[in-house]
């Protein structure tokens, strides 16, 4: 498969052999990564799915162009993403994810030995089936048995939830452009909210601080109109995303107090921790508080929005 | 001027119009950004020197083919390497820059009213006059009436300058691959414990722990032998720095206890501190103490190294 320049979907057109991250989220600038090998390319109904072998990343999984996951750093995003909305709230019993098909945030879900029902809505089947066949510890999220996989889409997903049902959702989206374009606006965080019990949490995946301050000052304005709980922020570093950071959008509903910044569950560098389960590379309580310190120019920006 | 493969050094010699760094301290990536126009190139005695205007990230600096500074994000790096030491001891009054030729450093340092005396050894007299010609808003630091520059060697002015002379030492450097190599071993850390007062600290630019572990570990290693107060470790989100981050070890001599996490001198949001002027765009006293919570998997290999 080749598109219009001649060369194959998501691999560069200017540097042969290494694959190169252009988009006009990030205008100017581009990561590039040294491919060994193409593993599979293919386009399914609503995107572009590259996953190739890099010298020095490990495997990387690519939609539309952009880079998605890396088997070096996944773990920063994967922990993070999961870990500091599960450990800010007392035994999550029930939790959603949307989007999130390569499985990671359901591998991260499952070390919560109090979590009873892991639902999972991906629009795009190849997403999962991807994950599974090239990204083994991944993937190895949906073999845990309390996992649901749901193909189809995350707003219609929601709509069909009775109100009350989850004690956290996690929104793994892909960038504002594309198949995710939904899952940044207003609608979809009122299906959000109704569908979390009183006091329940919602972590989204939130851009850059660097880049995008522009768009997380709207996301939060609109969380916060949506949102009677709290509503913070929190970023942390992952080498493969643009300007080597990612934040999140983290909201409570009504109800029980939550403190974002000091989590109620303390997970530990050395990982003894009951509740839960393994040895993390990346998350810690330090560094889950440390999360939530803006640099300034979004400090000014971003803190008189959050609760 | 041209390289071998006929491009202007430090020029992509593959992405027409962008300039992409490679280097053997990160193989299999580089990060490129859009040139606008080149505006000045020239070979000093120790290195390479690139000035072009990019697309997105303002005017940047680049020695050797390796980004130094940009104007979008120059502010994290200066920031935090000058207040992490100078804001955890009470009115800091001799400070000595190593390096730091752009001056970005400099006009950190002049922002703590307590100084008196600022030295500055910078090996290469063309990093300054091309700062001064091309970032004024960086080379500003010049400006201060305190400020003593000496060009030449730093291992070298370190062994003329009488014992327990600075109460703070800023080793603004590059990568240990070229002029800078020294900066990272034994002999230099030695020297710098002499040059302090007891309690008197050092903050050494220390490289990324994605990347680097291995490097961070001697160095920490190296130092632990050598200052007999405290050694720890920071890092921070530095967008166009390979992987994102950059690292800082930050040692203290025998004396007076320092505590490198919780700032002596608090730097609030707004900026109304009256010990250290004018209003910072990254660094305030919450993120400086997040800086020092590290990632699990450095965290591990660290901890049991650092006091």
């Amino acid at each position: 498969m080749v598109d219009n320049n001649g060369v194959a979907p998501g691999m560069s057109p200017v540097i042969p052999g290494w694959f190169s991250e252009f988009s006009p989220m990030w205008p100017g600038e581009a990561h590039s990564l040294k491919v060994d090998k193409i593993l599979f390319q293919g386009k399914s109904d609503y995107q572009e799915v590259l996953v190739f072998q890099s010298a020095t990343y490990g495997k990387v999984l690519v939609l539309d162009g952009v880079i998605q996951l890396t088997e070096r750093d996944e773990c920063a995003y994967q922990e993070m993403i999961t870990h500091l909305p599960l450990c800010s709230i007392e035994n999550p019993k029930k939790v959603l994810v949307i989007g999130g098909g390569d499985g990671g945030v359901l591998r991260e879900v499952s070390r919560h030995s109090s979590v009873e029902q892991i639902d999972i809505c991906e629009i795009d089947a190849m997403v999962v089936d991807v994950s599974k066949r090239f990204f083994p510890n991944v993937a190895v999220g949906y073999e845990d048995s309390r996992v649901n996989l749901h193909i189809g889409d995350g707003v219609e997903f929601l709509k069909a939830v009775p109100q009350v049902t989850y004690d956290a959702v996690i929104v793994d989206s892909s960038d504002p452009i594309g198949p995710a374009e939904e899952l940044f606006k207003k609608p979809f965080f009122e299906l959000v909210a109704k569908a979390l019990r009183p006091g329940g949490v919602v972590c989204t995946q939130a851009e850059s601080l660097w880049l995008h301050l522009n768009i997380i000052e709207e996301i939060v304005s609109n969380c916060r109109q949506i949102f009677k709980g709290s509503v913070n922020y929190a970023w942390t570093s992952v080498p493969t995303y643009p300007s080597g950071v990612i934040g999140f959008m983290l909201c409570s509903t009504e109800g029980p107090v939550v403190d974002f910044q000091h989590p109620v569950t303390r997970v530990d560098v050395i990982g003894n921790n009951n509740k839960v389960k393994g040895t993390l590379k990346f998350y810690n309580a330090e560094i889950h508080s440390a999360a939530f310190c803006l640099p300034s120019f979004a400090e000014r920006v971003l803190r008189p929005k959050l609760t």
